[in-house]
């Protein structure tokens, strides 16, 4: 456990690098330190100048009158690992190098950032950066970076790899009234990163929203674990970019960073529930609607109300591609409406107030959609127009007493400005056209969906004695079928009854327990496409057998055989594992058949998982209605796919050498589900 | 052809209803025409007022000193269609009709509606409306309509079925100086509609641009028509709502509309080269981007200049989901920038300028990338960090002199605010985040290579008479297998050999002509689920054949019987032909399997189609790669299968009485192309 106070709450900082130029960083870092009112002490290091800003100035760290709690370091590059090593020497533990110059600039700058690392060990110090801007604890006026706008005090804690995204992130941030506990710039995360972050954002009482901007990943698997905790107490956004595959290559030359595939992304996201925002604008419209809803719960009946028909269209399309549900209008809510609205208005969802509609009708019709317990959320549309009373009406939304969601949505560019401020003075967050606030919307709704759901421990079992006598066999990292077979069996799943002979003898003596058709197949891991080379035929009939026996005999030279039934089911699915560089074993579920790769419906989690995100990962598939026996068919039995996904889960984690597994396909239909082919491999 | 001369352009306007009640819409309408310093007379209308805004009265349009070109009508909907007779008695043929109550409040309404058809049959009217905003022609300082901000002059035409919608989109459009040749709000569309519209704003010298919002299409084949002429000379950009089944019903109430599905819209509008946006964001973003653009050619090859890694990554990510492609920067180039920047910049695209680049680094780097011919747009991005220049880098940037595209992505809020204005005084659009920027050029650039593609007539020829004589039978309006399969063989479409008997007898006669293994089957057209009934087996020999015809004999009482070969190939695909309401005849292909309908993988046209369009289609699926020959696939025979879609074109545009068709599975593989299963009904 990593304690971060003293970098984000230090009594005492030094700036080594405090320059007299004023252009450079090491005069900004100092110049905010001083000038943002923090109440510690903060000397400047600088073995070149006298004063800087008028204050005396040190030539070593090791010279200060006290040791600092932080040491921030703003020096060139190549001076870094001498000044890290005073650090040390002085006994100040906590460091933030701003300097550049290190993994993102290439083989030489790595290096120089592995000597750090060194450093840091030889000392036991914790280091954020190399790379990056600093950090801001604005209740505490401390803004030990060298950016420009300070946040106002809040509630939101906000990690940003990119410390000059972060910049035009606040400023926005600042002019919607949105407050923040902390800022930390995370840069090359030689030392420090996302996962040390949240951790101290985790446990900070003051913070009651973590957003993040990622490039990347690290320690997979402590993230997931801590992800888990984080978004039970409070939500976590994070826009993760270098989602395509030139996007991560152009991250790995912005920060150094591993790459991780967009679905990969989404797997963790949604076994950790963690909101993903899919851009910036995203990022700041789910920060300001968790801002504003604090702990409220929301729910998925939404009605809207509106002044004009068009955007009302719109809005209604929206919540429909976002799985939210328009609530259809009680027949006591229409009668109480009928008495306040215009006889040719459509009480319908979404409520057609007519263009005419002033502050009071506003505000009447929603205090009575509020007051249906059937309504959780109320989107208000309003677009100015002739005599459209627009300050007036915000007013009076803002007057609304209610425990629910309110959503204005009030269209336009000057003339709405007014009440987009009211609105904003009374916490309620104007979106300017219906799309982005549902969206934002339902990734908050599904948050707390998520919240509720029951979880329990993956308790399949496995024979892990049997598995191991097969996988620990002697130089051996491939398996063939047959062992596959019985691996799948030891973890309980089916696979079709087969038999292993060597020659035409033993085949047909064991021929008897096998039903036609079946397919008789080389037993080798080294043919790779057996079909294609003949080295797979389907069998009829013990004639045929006998044939197909003999002629691969002769083209394989006396070859081990396996002879499976055929199995018949309505779907064919893939399971997988595979290892991650970040996350380590990745449970994967997909779609299977001939065009897997072109439709992509696969799902991933980390392992270890839990019992609910077997259902959860096929729930996540693009097929789940057909599993689910859509158009009249029978449901696929998913208890049963369910189970198989659990033990392969089980199996990974207890045998942590599994390099890959990829059973392909897992035939299964209403009764029964069959692995028909596996291949693993160690690692 | 309409002439919409007086509707847009009139000399003289009447508004019937016009009120002394400054709270009123004829009121508003009255004003808006008299204070917009229009040059036509303009009188008011109204039986119980003498002046209205100091203007004498006249209580009707007959008692007017001469025929007015417009008539505006402004009254209760109950008195329009007496105010319509006295409108055709007048001789004045162009009407707005801005009244609600009508199609869209119901049955009574809708019949209200039509007598207002009638009437203006009768008097050979022209009716923008009812429930409308009317129109704007800023050139003429003409507003015509209720509506309180008139839209700036210039060269962009907008069209919206929700005239309250349009407000805040020309009150943006006017914060963004961009300048309108026309507006016109459709209302109900009870006769001029989009189509009459587009083909006065296809025609109109001053119109570069059109964009349009729309709930419904209407005359879809004139539609289909006229958007294609038009999107050869000019852009048209149409946002689409009540693309959901929800939002169409809301659709539906707000205006009466017909709903169009949203794959069919996709079909439409890439058969037309219209511009889809998907939300008003969008409409907005492309309607600027465009504006900005004019007649500018835009490639695909871009490059990111950026002084942030972070907003790079982002872009980065925006351009690959975008299809666009970040071009690799050429030696010379990066030659030529070595000299200018620092040595840590990364020079691969995204450049990196470092976050302390300056005006001149933005310029020198901005021209040396223009000037590579393998470049055709320019990204540049900025965020405000410590000592950045906005405003000077905004001010160098204004003075590239360039034909390639340049877009500025200057990040943050007040601290652009000065920057987004000098751009906007340059005719340069500012977007606040990478993605809308991308996602906008993409589409245009998708427009701009569309116009490239060479079209040709369909010349697929089929034996309509042999076909007539099949699907003129008395009496007959379904076709059973055996009809379906000489109908396709007709249109050289090949179908499996296949033989039709009525007892076993002439059956086993017939038998030779067939391969093993087949299907025998039941021909009928009244039996749905055939397999599920026993009325289809697979027959492997003659002695199958003759034991499953026995069994059938009894089962349906001595049917007819259709013997069919049994067809193999790489891949499944439908080909479906039905009749739309709005567009007519549709033509649709679609991956085919037992899949087909959890991944809607179809795309549409409206018939008559095109040479190239059978390609398109096929290129806009999801399996494309795969017909392509993905993986080391042999590619699949696209002539064949682009044969088959132009051949059932041309069946079902000879022969308007048929009403649905489906091919299901078209079964295709390198080579041969068969349709094996055929359904043919008339209406």
């Amino acid at each position: 456990m990593v304690n971060l106070d003293k970098l984000f709450r230090p009594r005492s900082v030094a700036v080594i690098g405090a320059s007299r130029n004023n252009q450079k960083v090491g005069h900004l870092v100092f110049k905010n330190l001083i000038e943002s009112d923090f109440k510690g002490s903060v000397y400047p290091v600088n073995p070149k100048a006298k004063t800087v800003l008028n204050q005396p100035v040190f030539s070593s760290i090791l010279d200060l009158p006290k040791k600092v709690d932080l040491a921030i370091v703003v020096v060139p590059a190549n001076i870094v690992p001498t000044i890290l090593e005073e650090i040390g020497q002085s006994g100040t533990k906590m460091v933030i190098i701003i300097s550049a110059g290190f993994a993102e600039s290439g083989p030489g700058g790595l290096e120089n950032q592995e000597k750090l690392l060194a450093i840091s060990q030889k000392y036991q110090l914790r280091i954020l950066g190399p790379n990056c801007l600093g950090i801001i604890n604005p209740s505490l006026n401390l803004n030990a970076s060298w950016g420009e706008i300070i946040p106002k005090k809040g509630n939101i804690a906000f990690a940003s790899q990119s410390g000059a995204l972060a910049a035009p992130i606040i400023e926005l941030a600042n002019e919607a009234d949105l407050g923040f506990s902390y800022f930390a710039s995370l840069g090359n995360k030689a030392d420090i990163n996302e996962v040390d972050l949240l951790e101290f954002f985790n446990q900070d009482k003051q913070t009651s929203l973590v957003i993040a901007y990622l490039e990347s990943f690290q320690e997979g698997q402590k993230l997931v674990d801590l992800a888990q905790k984080t978004t039970l107490k409070k939500p976590l956004v994070i826009l993760k970019s270098g989602q395509t595959d030139q996007g991560a290559r152009s991250a790995q030359s912005h920060t150094a960073s591993l790459a991780t595939p967009a679905k990969i992304t989404k797997g963790f996201f949604n076994q950790t529930n963690i909101i993903g925002a899919d851009n910036i604008r995203e990022l700041i419209n789910l920060t300001k609607l968790l801002n504003q809803l604090k702990n409220k719960k929301v729910g998925e009946k939404t009605v809207i109300i509106t002044n004009a028909g068009g955007p009302g269209v719109l809005a209604t399309d929206a919540i429909a591609k976002s799985n939210l549900s328009l609530t259809k209008i009680s027949s006591t809510t229409k009668r109480k409406l009928i008495k306040l609205l215009p006889q040719e208005t459509n009480l319908d969802n979404p409520i057609d107030l007519l263009g005419n509609a002033d502050e009071n009708t506003y505000y009447k019709a929603s205090k009575i959609v509020l007051s249906d317990p059937e309504v959780d959320n109320l989107i208000i549309i309003l677009t100015k127009q002739r005599g459209t009373k627009v300050e007036a009406i915000a007013q009076k939304i803002t007057q609304m007493k209610t425990k629910k969601i309110i959503i204005p949505i009030f269209m336009g560019g000057k003339s709405i400005k007014k009440a987009r401020k009211i609105f904003q003075e009374s916490n309620l967050i104007n979106f300017p056209a219906p799309q982005d606030a549902i969206t934002s919307l339902a990734k908050i709704i599904n948050y707390q969906k998520r919240l509720k759901v029951k979880t329990a421990p993956n308790k399949a079992k496995i024979n892990s004695q049997k598995i191991k006598k097969i996988l620990t066999q002697k130089n051996k990292l491939v398996f063939n079928e047959a062992e596959g077979f019985e691996i799948l069996s030891a973890c309980q799943i089916n696979t079709p009854r087969f038999i292993v002979f060597g020659n035409q003898g033993q085949g047909l003596a064991a021929l008897e327990k096998i039903k036609f058709p079946a397919f008789l197949k080389i037993l080798s891991t080294e043919i790779a496409h057996k079909t294609d080379l003949g080295a797979v035929q389907k069998i009829n009939s013990e004639k045929e057998f006998l044939k197909h026996s003999n002629i691969m005999n002769k083209k394989f030279n006396h070859p081990e055989f396996i002879l499976a039934e055929a199995v018949n089911g309505e779907i064919e699915l893939i399971i997988g594992v595979k290892k991650d560089y970040v996350f380590g074993h990745l449970l994967m579920v997909g779609a299977g058949g001939i065009y897997a790769e072109i439709w992509q419906d696969q799902s991933f989690r980390v392992l270890p998982i839990k019992k609910n995100d077997a259902r959860e990962m096929l729930s996540e598939l693009k097929i789940y209605p057909i599993l689910k026996g859509a158009r009249g068919k029978k449901t696929i039995n998913l208890i049963e796919i369910e189970k198989a996904l659990l033990s392969i889960a089980k199996l990974a984690e207890s045998f942590p050498e599994i390099d890959q597994l990829d059973i392909n396909p897992l035939i299964a239909d209403s009764k029964t589900v069959v692995a028909v082919d596996i291949k693993i491999s160690l690692s």
